[in-house]
Formats: C-alpha cells, sequence, structure tokens
C-alpha cells in the first residue's frame, strides 16, 4: 500500500552517492536530481545511501541536503509558515530513517514552538508496536532522553494522561479478541461517555493498552449494542480539543487512513496551505499506507489527491510530494 | 556479580541433554544431576540446551523438569506455602530465559490468588530497559496480551498510577545528568511530599520517567537541600502499603542489592520462610547481581546469606538454592 516507486534496476549505493554529491556541487543545487534519486529509493535503500555517502565523503548527507536546500532545519522549526523551507523539510524528513524521522517529530512536538498532541497521537497510535519500540529507541540515542520523559514533562492534565500511556505503550498486535472483555469494556466506555467523563482512568485505559484487534471487537459491539458509533457519542462539543483528541485515537488506532485523508484535506484546505502538515503527512506514510490514504482522499473530496496537491504547491515542493505520492502510476 | 560458576570446560548441549535424559528416566528422578548440571549453565547455555532437547527428544524440557520433579507448576502457582513445589519452582524459574521468567512472574503477580504488586514493581524497576522490553515481548509471546494490558486491568487506584507506568517505561540508560532539573524535580518532590501528595502526577511522572542517572542526582540534591533521604520522609505511616511501595520504588531505582538483601532477610526471619520469595529472588538475581546482595546481607545481618539458607532450607531445594548463590566458591 505505499505509493514510492522503486525503478526496476536501482543503480548501487556508490553510483547514487556519486551522483547526489554532483547534484550538491558548484552554485546551484540540481533539486531535479536529488528528487530523483531519493524519492525512489525506500528506506532500506536510503539507509545504505546515507551510510555509503558518511563513508565516502566523511560527511552526513543529511547536513549536505540541509545546506544545499537552502535550509536550516533546527531554524526551520520555529517557522511553520515559511514555505522556502518547505523542499528542505520534505527531502530530510523522508531521507532520515523511519524510526529516527518519528524520533524527531515527537522530540519537535514537544517544544513550545511547534507543540502539537496530534503528531504525539499520530506516531503513538498509527505505528506498529515494533516501530513505536524503535522510535523509542531512536529517541534515545538522539536526545539522550526518553521520549515519556519529555512528553510527561512538557504536558499537563488530561493531555498528558492519555498522551504518555499512549506513547509508552506496546499493544500486542494479534488477531485474537476476547468477546466477554469486548462486551464488558463497552459498557464502560459508553457509561463513562453518558456521564460525561472523558478523562476517566477505566476509558483512558481501555484506549490505550488494548490491542487494536481487541478495541476493534469493543467499539463493534458498542455501535450495535448501544446505536453510535463512539465518535458520535464523543462529539459532545466539538469544540473541545480534548475530545477532539479522543475522536482522532479512536480513528488512527481503527482506521488511520480515513484520519489521515481528513489531515490532508484540512491542510490544502486551509488558507496559504497547512505544508507542516502536508509534509508531515506524505513523508511518514508514502512507504505504509498511502495508497488507501489516496483511495479515501479521492473518495470523500471527488478529487484525486494529486490534482489538489498539485493546485496548491509549487515548485520543488510539489514535485517531492508527487513523487512520494506516486503521481502518474496507475 | 553473578554467583552461578560455569565449569571451565562445559559439555556440549547434546551430552548435557542425553545426561538431564537419564536423569528423569526410571523410576526416580536423580535430582542431584539435574541440579548439577541446570545450575551450573548461564542463560545462554540454558537456551541452547532446552533448543537441544526440544530437537533430540520432541520434548520442552520445562515440561519433563515439571513432571519430574513431582510438581504442576500451574497448581503451584495457587499454593503459596506448598514447600514441595519449591524445588521444582525453582528449577524451572532457573531454567526459562530470562525474559521468559519475567513475563511468568508478572503474569503470576496479576493474577488474584498470587496478586503481587511487588514483584510488578521489581520487575519494572530493576531490570535494564532492554531487559524490561525482551520482557513485554516474551508477554506478548506468551499471553497475547501486553503486560501493561493486564497489569491496568487488575488493578486499581494509586497502585494502578504507580505501576502502570513503571512497567511501560523504557528509562534512557546514559549517564547525562541535568542539574537543573535535578533541582527543581526535588524541590517538586519534597513539596508533595511535605503536603502527603505522595500519590500526586509530579512525583509520579518523575519517579517513572527519569533515567536512573538523573534519579540519583535529584536525590542527592533532595537529601542535601532537604536534610533527609527521601525514604525516611516517605515514612510518615509504616503500615501505608503505598508508601512501602514507594520506598521500594526509590531503593530498586538506586541501590536494588540493598531491597533485595531485605527481601531475603525478610522472606528467611519468617515463621516457615517465605519460598516464594526465595525462590524468586535468587532464580532472578544469581546471574545478574547476587554477589552484591550477598555482601549486602552479610553486611546488615552479620551473617553469610548461605549459612541463612542452609539453616532454614532442606534437602534439594537448599541445594540449588546453595548451587545458584555460588556456596563455596570463595
Amino acid at each position: 500500500m505505499a505509493t514510492v516507486t522503486i525503478p526496476p534496476s536501482v543503480p548501487s549505493p556508490a553510483e547514487d552517492c556519486e551522483l547526489l554529491r554532483k547534484a550538491f556541487a558548484g552554485w546551484g543545487t540540481n533539486e531535479d536530481l536529488i528528487i530523483q534519486i531519493l524519492a525512489h529509493r525506500n528506506s532500506a535503500q536510503r539507509k545504505l545511501i546515507r551510510q555509503t555517502y558518511a563513508d565516502l565523503f566523511e560527511e552526513d548527507i543529511l547536513k549536505e541536503l540541509d545546506k544545499e536546500l537552502s535550509n536550516d532545519f533546527e531554524v526551520s522549526l520555529a517557522c511553520t509558515f515559511c514555505t522556502s523551507y518547505s523542499t528542505g523539510r520534505v527531502v530530510l524528513l523522508w531521507t532520515m530513517d523511519p524510526a529516527e524521522r518519528d524520533a524527531f517529530l515527537a522530540n519537535e512536538a514537544t517544544k513550545r514552538l511547534s507543540a502539537s498532541n496530534w503528531v504525539l497521537m499520530e506516531i503513538a497510535c498509527t505505528r506498529s508496536s515494533h516501530d513505536l519500540f524503535m522510535a523509542r529507541q531512536a529517541y534515545h540515542a538522539r536526545y539522550k532522553r526518553s521520549v515519556e520523559e519529555d512528553v510527561s514533562y512538557h504536558t499537563t492534565g488530561d493531555f498528558r494522561k492519555l498522551l504518555v500511556p499512549l506513547l509508552s505503550s506496546f499493544r500486542y498486535e494479534g488477531e485474537e479478541v476476547n468477546m466477554t472483555v469486548a462486551k464488558s469494556e463497552a459498557k464502560i466506555l459508553h457509561e463513562k461517555i453518558l456521564e460525561k467523563a472523558y478523562n476517566h482512568e477505566e476509558l483512558i485505559r481501555i484506549l490505550t493498552t488494548r490491542s487494536k484487534a481487541q478495541l476493534n471487537a469493543t467499539l463493534n459491539y458498542y455501535n450495535n449494542e448501544f446505536g453510535n458509533v463512539i465518535n458520535k457519542d464523543l462529539k459532545a462539543d466539538p469544540k473541545d480539543e480534548y475530545l477532539t483528541l479522543l475522536r482522532a485515537i479512536v480513528k488512527c488506532l481503527t482506521c488511520p487512513e480515513k484520519y489521515y485523508a481528513k489531515v490532508l484535506r484540512s491542510a490544502i484546505n486551509k488558507l496559504g496551505t497547512d505544508e507542516w502538515a502536508l509534509t508531515r503527512v506524505v513523508a511518514t506514510r508514502a512507504e505504509v499506507d498511502m495508497q488507501r490514504i489516496k483511495e479515501e482522499f479521492h473518495r470523500r473530496n471527488s478529487a484525486p489527491l494529486d490534482i489538489a496537491i498539485s493546485g496548491d504547491t509549487s515548485g520543488d515542493y510539489k514535485k517531492m510530494l508527487l513523487a512520494l505520492i506516486g503521481h502518474g502510476n496507475n
């Protein structure tokens, strides 16, 4: 379900590195060449390119890309609306190893100017248990702290109560479902929602610890037994940020493609385009489930995602996004 | 700092398996031979023995041991005081892979008849971050659920608030310390303790997420600045179980050998001996830090651990324990 396209015959990492080195050389940077190479390599191949580049030229290719795409990656954190940074940001995020990228995004999401409960929730709920753990390991390596340590330090109240266990979870991933538990927990959820006890520890326990298969069974029972999908019942106050996050958690755990299609739609429809969100979703999902996200986007918006992106972005940024979402593949 | 002794020349796993098979054969079981082999192999060697045994005889050696040592491992769960089960239990626990053993102990600790917040806390606080994660993986494999899922389901109130994040943590293990954080968090801890807000989320956050090095700096500052070690201040009501657990957490995170020496002392001094605790500590620490636990035990009790164990246990159970704690080594 990835949208990234890999050429039938991939050059060796050394060949890719030589070409990239050329693309960086001289006065101008050859962005086309950079995109042509990096946007068409999978994460294992990009990892090899990064290692080979370091061996050959004793430079970190991420730093080279940062310099050449005229961005300051660290400065760009504070500059959500500088669209000139977007090409650099998407190329850099994409080139990073997925675990390292998640660690980077999570860390960014704990900082004051780029704080985002949404990004933290996405990482916690849409990665596999193994991938989430890899991100936690990468966080140690890069920031010398644990992700739960930083998140619990920087969040408070109900958001902390939700996000810390979400990010610390290591959910079971088998398909086994216990229907007795599903029924009793659907009732607990319904009861707590009726009482408007949305931050009740039982509700949080269920959402943060149960396997996705088990949750699915619970929520299906909820729907059948109480007549509404849970997210409808969680819409008491559509402006309440905590409730919005709860609904997003339910979506991310049960049908992430719907969640992401909606994030993309809001990002594109926004006055001025939310390139921050657009970049994040494309860079993190192109190798995972972007095909399904595209289908869902098309279904809900009666327009294909590539047309929507084309109409809203330009230049190298647009080229990179379209390459990653497999524009023109089929 | 392990106390297990491995012979200078170790037989091949196949040779060990053949001997073990003989020990199981016929009318009586040769417990001496079983102890002589298994108590003198490290975890990697025991793992190989288990694999080889399965390959050679198509049997799980754990089941064979269980049968031969005339115990029913599963039944023995409900039978804390049946000392006849003790030999079987210590041999079985020891033979298990450490991660699998922790998963088993954690699961047992969530069950009604063998529930124990202490065992859960020990596993969460005295294992390395990597080993704790391996135990969580082993829990998935064995129980088809996650450990945090079961623990949060089976605990309530303040104990749940503490145990779930403790078991879900993946603490950073580097030596880096932030002194500004140490000072400010020592103040938070002191403030919350003064207010008797022992279950305050900030206090729990600090204890459950900070690295051991960072916590050590915080607690040293606490001691210097406020005149008492934190555990003295956490002794407001010595009979309060939650406070007792908090003190044990502090001990396990900062000086586990003191914690374990005390558990052993209580287990041995108890009328009838708490073989459950004695077995657990010996089986889980013999390959880790039993040497330091022995030193600490000797220092605090003016008697060596092996003499204390010898005076309090008998038969094969005693032989196995003494072998594991390296009796007669030095």
